[in-house]
């Protein structure tokens, strides 16, 4: 299933859907024309577990034959919002992730040319989640450095603590795509929240695959433009630490839970990377994808 | 008001308390008995906005002539759990800031000498945070250096986006105690959320006092010991960015929400800044103070 989080009209509340044909079904009216209470939220779906999913694309199946009064409504005519608006903790980032990347960002920034031993993880608050065409504000007061990064994000399903690499993506409910916004002059001693964790500064959707549909995340093309210049391009098979693998490390110090989010670090082609840099500025319009998930247009206006 | 989250017994479930003279008086329960609806959970009760704190502050005052019946209980008959059991994102936690802090971090530490000059802002999931007596976990699969960090804790009772430092105070709920717990030997690439994020690594309370009752966070001691003995032992007036700074400053990127939490940073005397450097082991009983607010016994186990 392609699930999103959607709002029928600006007066209306967010609601959980399917994408269907170029329809979005809701889920939980879906339920309810086939006498099975859903969820109309993401987190509560997760929640279900994940015999959920194929229960719902069942229906899903069964419904699109002839869809009843009211529950699928055209994709043109609502509004996306990011698959999970409000996430309950912050985002978990992975720094230093692809191997082209450790070289330039060593070259550029204050990080080691040495590939990491280990996951280098850091977080994004709640409050710098945005969803599709939302822009990224940019406070020229705080950054004169404001960066992207395309990466393919992993949700977690169900809980995991101290898990195998080999049980790992089993825990894993579903994948988007998140752009790790970075104002790479707003380091501090070396840690990344306040470059990354700024408001908007973490771009998320257009959906949510879920996992049956991805049974090999290393697979992935994943590409960003900028005014239409394509800055990156690469594979998640160049991943250093692969899905399975950050969630086994994670989860050996800190219990993963339904819901969580882990944005799994971004390829080469970044704008500090670049002879001479580049930085984002208001009126730029990013373009981000990753391949059998997506595309998110993110446009940057001023704070 | 000294607010607690607490529970009468081992199969109640949590609930919003305020200690007066030895009994915890339930919230929700004292709020019926006048005919007031209250919110029975520590956040829901932030949410209400500054001016519940007089209005229930006056309650409890004339409850307390004569309390109704059932509406308080002796505090040695109920278990307390963390204030915010359960936060709605990670904690934002402050590094090196206390003046003598920086110098035993830097001589021990991959930290700079120099004083920084904007706040060092880290994170710890909600999955890091205990009430008091709960064990902290030491999975020796992953660290041998877990040390210990008495800091004060500022507790955000109204939305701040970019405020002023003069102002910024007035965005504070309540003020609380966090050990920022540490696995020196688990910094990634200078990241610190898998040092200080994993779980149980936040004791948290015994309570929230309310701000009202704390005009000037800035004059009060903290101390810390292990077994007994003392480790750490200061005043906040020797934070290097106060309270007020510190939400200033995080509010020009970071909108700070209701029930957000800002450990304000520790002290010298840590572990790993002696000569030779202590670690924890199991079995060891950290004690931790912070004046106005209370005391957090916690008890070090194996994982």
């Amino acid at each position: 299933m392609r699930l999103v989080t959607y709002r029928r009209s600006i007066e209306s509340e967010a609601r959980l859907g399917a994408i269907v044909d170029g329809l979005v079904a809701d889920i939980a009216l879906l339920g309810r024309a086939a006498g099975v209470e859903l969820p109309h939220r993401m987190l509560d779906f997760i929640d279900l577990g994940p015999t959920a999913i194929p229960a719902v694309t069942a229906m899903l199946a069964d419904a699109a034959k002839a869809w009843p009064i009211g529950v699928a409504v055209p994709l043109t005519s609502v509004t996306l919002l990011a698959p999970i608006p409000r996430p309950r903790k912050n985002i978990f980032g992975i720094g230093l992730n692809y191997i082209d990347h450790v070289a330039e960002s060593a070259a550029a920034l204050d990080t080691s040319p040495d590939l990491p031993k280990q996951p280098v993880i850091f977080s994004k608050p709640p409050t710098t989640v945005i969803g599709p065409n939302d822009p990224v504000r940019l406070n020229a007061n705080i950054t004169r450095q404001l960066d992207w990064e395309v990466e393919l994000a992993a949700i977690i399903g169900s809980g995991a603590k101290a898990v195998t690499r080999e049980n790992a993506l089993s825990h894993v409910f579903g994948y988007s795509l998140i752009v790790d916004m970075s104002a790479r002059d707003c380091r501090r001693a070396g840690q990344w929240i306040y470059s990354k964790g700024q408001d908007s500064y973490a771009p998320m959707g257009p959906c949510i695959v879920t996992a049956d549909e991805i049974p090999d995340p290393q697979t992935l093309d994943l590409w960003l433009t900028v005014n239409g210049v394509e800055k990156q391009r690469s594979n998640t098979s160049h991943m250093l630490f692969k899905v399975d693998e950050l969630i086994a490390d994670l989860s050996q110090g800190i219990s993963l839970e339904p819901g969580d989010i882990i944005a799994t670090g971004t390829p080469e082609g970044v704008g500090a990377g670049r002879t001479p840099q580049e930085w984002l500025g208001a009126g730029d319009m990013i373009v981000a994808t990753v391949e059998g998930i997506g595309q998110l247009r993110v446009p940057v206006v001023p704070a």
